[in-house]
């Protein structure tokens, strides 16, 4: 079992469990969130190229190609070490997709770091992206389903089975916050 | 999201989560489980050989071998077909590894089926696994993790993933029980 007072605190699970709505709810309580998928653009935008999807999605793939598929847990750990220093203490990850990305964060972080996940069923999942109506959303279930399985391919259902918490989320969005407010406290010990 | 008044629940989670204390709990609310491990067991005496663990293994292997991957939920699905004819209508199957074996039993149930998976934090799983004693608990750290790998090989991972709810089991045996009654009762409608 973890211990209490861990400073980083790792957000995973498929898309539509909640992962953002999860962030929403911890800033509230003072913690700030750094976004795996903004660390790329950030870089991308750096670099002087137009942070499309596309873009991005082939930035992050010539990084891992060159710094293996760590590379983007590598960029996020410089952005929480300069947020450390700013004296932020309260600090989320969001967007783990694999136990090698939790292995680089564990490691860097000196065992004080954990990983919550978050659970919906499916049916409902794909519903709930329909609604948010993103743009990137699903709109047919094979779009989902497909988005789905690459996400598992990058090793995110072991990432959910061997994460420390888990938060289902398949009731209201009344009853997520009241569970994520419940391990966030519990976890600050 | 399912519908209410499902007749047959499937249980996953990984070793050690807490799956058989699941069915003991939903089996003081009338629940009869079927292990999967047990239909393989079952058919070893049958066969007149003796079921000790690895002769179970290698049955299951070459049933694997000779019907597909969902060789065991097969069988499972005839086991349950005989205890349905008896007028037993609250069920449970305990060991289902894959979405390939979700499917199965999906599609042999027509939907009147739901999967429920138990989470425990890795850490915690294994120190409840050496306390459990039984005779195939893990001893090292790096034989746990070799059985957990094993497990995630079959898709234990993606179908924990996929499950329609989730069980957070981190805390007392009562708290479990809770979660557990409160889940059931809900599926009940």
């Amino acid at each position: 079992m973890t211990e209490p007072n861990k400073r980083v605190l790792g957000v995973t699970g498929m898309p539509g469990s909640g992962k953002s709505e999860f962030a929403q709810f911890a800033s509230e309580l003072g913690y700030h969130t750094v976004v795996m998928g903004d660390v790329v653009r950030a870089r991308v935008v750096e670099e002087g190229f137009e942070p499309t999807p596309e873009m991005s999605k082939k930035y992050m793939l010539q990084l891992r190609k060159e710094l293996g598929e760590t590379a983007v847990a590598h960029l996020t750990c410089i952005e929480i070490d300069k947020l450390i220093k700013e004296g932020k203490n309260k600090l989320i990850i969001d967007g783990i997709r694999s136990q090698a990305e939790v292995n680089h964060f564990r490691k860097h972080m000196e065992n004080t770091f954990v990983i919550i996940a978050i659970h919906v069923d499916p049916e409902l999942r794909f519903q709930r992206l329909k609604a948010r109506g993103r743009k990137d959303a699903p709109m047919t279930e094979s779009d989902f389903i497909s988005r789905d399985e690459a996400e598992l391919k990058l090793g995110l259902g072991e990432t959910i089975a061997f994460s420390n918490f888990i938060i289902p989320n398949n009731k209201s969005m009344e009853d997520f916050k009241k569970r994520s407010f419940s391990l966030l406290k519990e976890l600050e010990g």
